[in-house]
């Protein structure tokens, strides 16, 4: 007999706060509304502004950002009164050098589970509303630390510091409002109430009803190295929003910046009058499993996680296996068919762009590029298999040959992996009976000379070597991939994104018929099609509201950032119904 | 190389039926249209009316439809040309006798998944609105051939002859309807075209997307004994709708229904000029386990099932496992918290009905009935245990105390489980420590004499005993659960309900600080709450696009009728993009 219902028993929200809830109900109505009608509409919206300058966030706000992210180094990271076991954790060092010594309580897992199960009468009782408008409370308080969390997001992630701070920031903000908006919208389908009238031979049957929205459980939301932020906030918030506690467990070496935002998190519940226990941090050492552990833990019915196949696969397994919701984005081999142009220019600097940010190590970063053995077909004839390549190089060459100009684009590497696939491109050029094409140059960071920064390299491979180009080669390694024609090119892409996933494709032709070949293609193998970028939108960048982030159609990840599938199973409804007299 | 995706490739529809297709679009816009409003307010809709006469249907429609019954009895049953093995599968006997003696044609498992593979990219070209229509068509086609339905499902399920018109056709072809309106709906929520306008310091970045609805692949819809078509249909409809080929794998002693129903989404599709192996049967004898090897194909994506939980369980650890998406409704433990009523006869009728209709067969039949030792308040004083349990006794009586009519309710048992847990309410009582309070009755069937025939019986058992009540007992078998007070009933409701499950609850109180523990409870437990059901709505019976059947928020079922958790996990979105120049 764990709970007691007594007669007259309701859930009480606490008096004081009761005036902020619905001051912040009133505060972000407008950009609730605003964001749903962009989302309906998947047309452009931006909420958080992304740009890094003073002009936009203020003289000092850099700074100030700073000093903040200062501040926790060397420093236990205070949690308030989250269940802890009394030890401390915390082992990150920057893919720049620099140990962080920061530590954070360990959690005690049962007493958190049992704090995160008896607070979500409350936040389930506060409704859709109240709840969307505290999130967006949330975040625009992590907007106000975007600069803290961009040093974070850098320091923790190995991103140069402006990706950082749009990724890690505005961008990963913009993102959590969407999944908010999205829960929003999908309870709010549901009506409150309704009155059912049934016509009857004499008189009508009728009958009220009510519809709550419970939440499933605990949520899990098991973050990444690479984007700490940008990769949790959508299942963070889309589980909180429908109305479930969430259990945040980083990255072991990328805590800080999802402890900077369980603390925000805590910070507004306490304030709005809603436990904070509804949102905990449960950070780790390395290598010491813990994800595991949460995962299966009875408690949690709801788990969210960005990584590696190997773990995301047994995640799929073992937490559906036992009833759990599971939303993973692991990883693929993106795609791009090369088949002609009329801008080689705009395609080289499109592409060497894409495949020089952040190293390569973005989820979304291009791997195969399939070009037929009679080259890129241009206006002024034909580019061959060799002329692309060596262009390739010099665009990549013009984007990176300056080392301190380099390193705000490729950021460090983030760990031996990484840095083993880059070091390996000669090996990885035998192995495949290929040639390396373009060579990865080590780059000196003049600010951290103990980062690790390589440059994109790309090796040469035939189509027949699928062997080679179905693996996911993570880090700044690209394969040029030599078919029989662009039909070929097609059917390798659509057959491998099926077997072995992509978050991203892209095509490069001036025909209509094999733009609709591939448009085709794309609906097969299940992944989202960039055509002919040429300008300042690239294939590994997704504008939210508009572009869906993943399709859940392809072994990459099973969930896509963000459409119902992602929000409505978090969340269940309960209808009660009486006779109205 | 599976595939070849040459320039120029697009899908094309057959020229001849694009006018048909067109015209159902034109036909049924009306009714998609008022029932997406309905399903959005939950009020009340209905497009099948569910009464046999033949003032709704005309004269002769039921003795044609007991015709069409009958011609297909004794003979090998008509599919076209799904691919078949050569053999024959059939071994359907009546619950009320006779055997049915169609034989099916058995699937060729592998051919019929690369039939299924082939045909789902016309459907997916088609497009959300044109597969909605289509499948308005089918069950406007079905509803037509209701009467013909209606003898196959008393025949297969033993359940009365007006229930099985009912539940069997209309009700089912609603349920059906509801389905495709909340799949068109979730996929319309999606805009098929935007323009992204990004403003930018000179000029906007301006792109053209697309997006286009996506199948999961094939969807395997498993049925059960007792409600083959109603409860078939949510998930044939839902993932026909979302672009999905089908197969229905039918009970082996109910698959008339749904042989019936394959034929009739194979005539419809081929008219409208698409693959009939879109929809496919799949029969199979008596403990043939089929649906394991079904349920394991890697070509299915997608699973629907309705029985047991054994084999429930395991669908949804292994299949779920194998990445693909499960629905299921099992079974649990329903109840009833008597805590006081105004209207005792109005209570007892209600109730006594619940219990009887279809011999408790239904999986929202109540089992668990908890009440105080103090009895049930009313305005002349408690009605004690002792009391109540006599005059839900009379009250059954009153239901069945003539075999003709009694029948006429009750049907006729489905199984040798459901015979011998009503023939052993004895051991029951004595096993629980407590006694029949209410005694089971062999009823003669007039028409059918070797129909097995029972009148719910009821135990009296102490909420001690919760070893008794947490099991299942499928049939005309109750428990009257005596308690403290109606605070332990409801934790005890509460308890059993989230560990066992249960697909509906009611509770009967004039006092508005227990209904709302009652209601609390509830969203605890997880499940639908009744409110003092007294007249003609009953809690086993919900309405479509207004009641949810199940909530997915308990062990019962992981499932509901219809939400949008239903039915956006059966699609994809894919999208593309380009610059607008």
């Amino acid at each position: 007999m764990a709970s007691g219902y007594s007669a007259g028993m309701t859930v009480q929200s606490p008096a004081d706060p009761s005036d902020l809830r619905a001051e912040l109900r009133d505060r972000h109505e407008q950009v609730l509304g605003d964001a749903a009608a962009a989302l309906a509409a998947r047309s452009f919206y931006q909420r958080y502004p992304d740009s890094p300058s003073p002009r936009v966030h203020g003289e000092g706000a850099a700074e100030k950002g700073l000093a903040a992210y200062e501040s926790h180094l060397g420093r236990p990271f205070d949690l308030g009164d989250q269940p802890t076991t009394g030890e401390s954790v915390g082992s990150e060092v920057s893919p720049y050098g620099p140990e962080l010594g920061v530590t954070y309580p360990r959690l005690d897992v049962d007493a958190a589970m049992a704090a995160a199960r008896d607070v979500m009468r409350g936040w389930r009782a506060a409704g859709p509303r109240t709840r969307a408008a505290v999130c967006v409370e949330i975040i625009d308080r992590l907007h106000a630390r975007s600069f803290e969390l961009a040093h974070a997001v850098m320091h923790t992630s190995g991103q140069p510091f402006v990706m950082a701070f749009q990724a890690g920031g505005p961008q990963a903000q913009d993102r959590a409002l969407e999944a908010v908006v999205a829960a929003l919208v999908e309870q709010e389908r549901i009506p409150a109430t309704a009155r059912w009238e049934k016509p009857g031979k004499d008189a009508p049957l009728v009958m009220d009803k009510e519809y709550v929205c419970v939440p499933r459980g605990v949520a899990l939301v098991i973050g990444c190295n690479t984007f700490p932020t940008w990769n949790a906030y959508p299942g963070l918030f889309a589980s909180l929003a429908t109305g479930n506690a969430v259990v945040v467990k980083p990255h072991p070496r990328a805590v800080l910046p999802l402890a900077i935002t369980v603390q925000v998190c805590r910070e507004v519940l306490a304030e709005a009058g809603f436990a904070p226990a509804l949102v905990q941090l449960a950070a780790e050492g390395d290598g010491e499993g813990l994800a595991k552990e949460l995962a299966l833990h009875p408690d949690v019915a709801i788990i969210d996680y960005t990584g590696g196949p190997g773990f995301g696969g047994w995640l799929e397994r073992e937490g559906a296996a036992h009833g759990k919701a599971v939303f993973t984005e692991k990883a693929g081999v993106n795609s791009i068919v090369l088949d002609s142009t009329d801008d080689l220019r705009g395609l080289l600097g499109n592409l060497a762009f894409s495949l020089t940010l952040y190293s390569g190590q973005m989820c979304t970063t291009p791997q195969n590029l399939y070009l037929p053995r009679t080259g890129l077909q241009t206006p002024d004839g034909p580019v061959s298999v060799e002329d692309l390549a060596a262009r390739l190089g010099e665009a990549i060459g013009r984007l990176t040959g300056d080392d301190a100009r380099a390193v705000e684009l490729l950021g460090a590497t983030v760990n031996e992996g990484v840095r083993s696939t880059a070091a390996g491109l000669g090996a990885l050029a035998e192995e495949a009976g290929g040639e390396v094409v373009v060579e990865s140059r080590a780059v000196e960071h003049p600010a951290y000379p103990e980062a690790v920064v390589r440059t994109p390299g790309v090796v040469r491979v035939d189509a027949a070597r699928e062997d080679v180009y179905t693996r996911e080669c993570f880090g700044p390694v690209a394969l040029l991939i030599v078919t029989d024609s662009t039909e070929q090119s097609l059917a390798q892409f659509v057959d491998t994104v099926r077997e072995h996933g992509a978050m991203t494709a892209a095509v490069y032709s001036t025909s209509e018929e094999v733009l609709a070949a591939a448009r085709e293609a794309s609906l097969d193998a299940g992944v989202a099609l960039s055509e002919n970028l040429t300008g300042q939108v690239f294939v590994n960048q997704t504008s939210a509201f508009s572009d869906f982030h993943g399709t859940g159609a392809n072994p990459a990840a099973n969930a896509a950032y963000t459409d119902a599938a992602f929000v409505a199973p978090r969340f269940r409804v309960v209808a009660t119904r009486r006779h109205v007299s």
